[in-house]
């Protein structure tokens, strides 16, 4: 394998020619392979099916508060289930309110009720004009989703680093910018890089002195368990590092079993400060009379405990490590020394983040679409849509069966290949 | 028994004197009897519980469009239940899109919407200054609870009659102030009154030229199926009505299965023209991936069809019948002819709608509250919670066992005489 970028022009135009006849080998093959979306394998979901065991006809529907799981009430959740959350984000119990399958759908509806009412005791978002967002990048295109849809939000790329957001930029528009109202976090195996924020990195955040009373940190811890491999990362615990700094109304933080048991019907939670969560109570009472507890109660009684979630993620780690180490060896094999690509080894979460050459990123997805691989579309992971580089491409090897995987691997890799060497050529 | 208002005042204080020291009997009980909201009975969950074995970890998880819905996915819902609730609202497939399991939510997030986005082509609610919501009443106390919630706005009362909302008010409302934007409207055993809307009401709701290009219709036919007599109510199509007026924009229908399987755990859905369903799927696209599409499944499963839901809604009716036909012969019993009350009879539907003597109702709640039976607050079926007569009491018979609930209502028949003689003494 050589380097592309001091290979000779005829050598690499003898190179093309051989990629460009493999490539329509594979384009022939008429494949329809998907590495798009970080969505659970069915052998994950497997995992879980004694979950729908767990509550029949002959069940007590009590929680231990004495509700009735099957009528009407709760608005935060049943006790059992908060408990399995604290300990999941690391807050007290008082500081959980659990919703209905969707996380995405509460960091949705927080936004939403900032607009609407304020936060902090400040005039609602809607009645201050036009207001920022950070977005460390490359990032979660829903984030950018939901805040893109209000259009009052600006959004704002921050680059990540190593160890999490830049946070000297971070803090010098946190600090010095009252419009800067919200970041989006995924701090541990972040989306799509896989990058763990480091100690530092979160000291940072819970030390932030923003410029706005009604700045907020959108935590969304969505791979807090989940390793893939036997050295995981550590997070720090950013609630009560802002315990130490006062700043306790900084973070919103989000979690769910969405992929700990079903995507389709798992349950979501946030965390809060007191003061944080009288205002999402507030919209919440109104909005329905109490989110699905059989639901709640059904992983109550899969789990018991947070032990049982633990033992369960083994389970998913035992299934996703083979995986995770096909790609790396994949993009080793075909990509190793050629000097036109570089990625992550991550320790958890759902992505490999692959930069190809620059300017790159839009033409190998649409080359793997012709040939019938799907992928995250290129630019999907900075705010509009605008990687400045066109280099990010997101891999999310959860999905496809063993097979497929490979498959869809190597050709990957030859329309990287193909692309950076149409580029280097002039092509 | 006597009529209170033709009483010589002497027979009247005598009468007081009586009631007072009957009162004092209940309150020395120290009972704690509900009849405050309208949740079904334990017998009433009882009905449903087979639909928890439906599911289990041997099942098949497919829907018929070939969808894995243990998995992410299908924003709208999986077809097979989209089917069972296009025959429930009497609309087409392509009108419904399924949600979680509450309806309320539902409309909750489509009031937002259209405060955030607009609808119809126009712009944002939120951005048109202050606008008005029509209030049917009394009506449902979470419906101005949305309505509230927001700021911007107002909520105006339109009195109910024999036959919906009265239609001359409403016409004048929508068709000449471009700031009416919606109605709240229960259309089938309406909350609390138990009115069904005449076929003249529907055809007229269906005629309208509103002002407002972005007036809707809030639908919520949360009791389209909810009979409790063998003389059911029917309830014109108002969908049907509005497309041979042109109108097919105009209602938002709204419904769940929280009363026909479990209120904790139902299915909700709504039905709009294609129009409105693009401008709220858009933002549903963006707040969630999808709705449990797992508990959708275990309906249809339990159900197979709208013809299963129908027949679940006899062995509802069965229950329910009793406890409707016991608060009628205990209101006769008591206050029949003392001038003092009028209730209604409904043939479905959740509540009795008792009218007590003006300026009595805060009082006969207060005093029910004193002898422990718990009543919806008196006003809370008006906007702003102020019920211009102080005299509508919403009695929700369906949730006490059978034994208590003819308790409550022998106290809450002395608390409407006490009250009633204490006014008419002027104490």
């Amino acid at each position: 394998m050589s380097d592309y970028l001091s290979m000779e022009k005829n050598a690499l135009e003898a190179e093309f020619e051989s990629l460009k006849a493999k490539y329509d080998e594979y384009k022939a093959q008429g494949l329809d392979l998907n590495m798009s979306r970080g969505v659970p394998g069915v052998d994950q979901l497997e995992l879980s099916l004694p979950m729908l065991d767990v509550i029949t006809s002959d069940s007590e529907f009590l929680s231990v508060s004495g509700n009735d799981c099957r009528n009407y009430g709760i608005i935060d959740g049943i006790i059992e289930i908060k408990e399995i959350f604290a300990e999941m984000l690391g807050v007290s119990v008082e500081n959980v309110f659990v919703g209905g399958n969707s996380s995405l759908n509460m960091m949705f509806d927080t936004i939403a009720c900032f607009n609407e009412k304020g936060i902090g005791g400040e005039k609602p978002w809607f009645s201050q004009g036009r207001i920022k967002f950070l977005c460390p990048s490359p990032g979660y295109d829903r984030h950018f989703g939901v805040t893109g849809y209000f259009g009052n939000i600006e959004m704002v790329t921050v680059p990540m680093t190593e160890t999490g957001p830049d946070m000297d930029i971070v803090e010098k528009y946190v600090e010095n910018d009252p419009t800067v109202k919200g970041i989006w976090c995924v701090p541990k195996y972040s989306n799509p890089d896989g990058i763990t924020y480091s100690d530092e990195t979160v000291r940072r955040f819970a030390a932030l002195k923003p410029a706005a009373k009604d700045f907020r940190i959108m935590w969304d811890n969505a791979y807090c368990i989940h390793d893939i491999t036997d050295t995981p990362d550590t997070l720090l615990n950013l609630f009560e590092e802002c315990k130490k700094t006062g700043n306790e109304d900084l973070p919103i933080m989000f979690c769910s079993t969405s992929k700990i048991t079903f995507p389709g019907a798992g349950v979501a939670a946030l965390a809060a400060s007191k003061a944080n969560l009288e205002v999402l109570l507030k919209r919440y009472s109104l909005q329905t009379i109490g989110h699905d507890k059989m639901n709640m109660l059904r992983h109550v009684r899969f789990f018991n405990n947070y032990e049982g979630v633990l033992a369960h993620m083994q389970k998913h780690k035992a299934l996703l490590a083979p995986r995770f180490k096909l790609v790396d060896s994949k993009l080793t094999e075909h990509l190793g020394d050629t000097g036109i690509a570089e990625w992550r080894k991550p320790n958890g979460g759902y992505f490999v983040s692959v930069y190809v050459l620059n300017g790159c990123a839009k033409k190998v997805v649409q080359l793997c679409k012709e040939a019938g691989i799907s992928l995250t579309n290129a630019g999907a992971t900075y705010p509009y849509g605008l990687d400045p580089n066109d280099s990010n491409i997101r891999i999310a090897p959860t999905y496809p069966p063993m097979n497929d995987l490979q498959n869809a691997l190597d050709i990957f890799c030859i329309c990287t290949k193909l692309a950076a060497a149409e580029k280097l050529l002039g092509k």
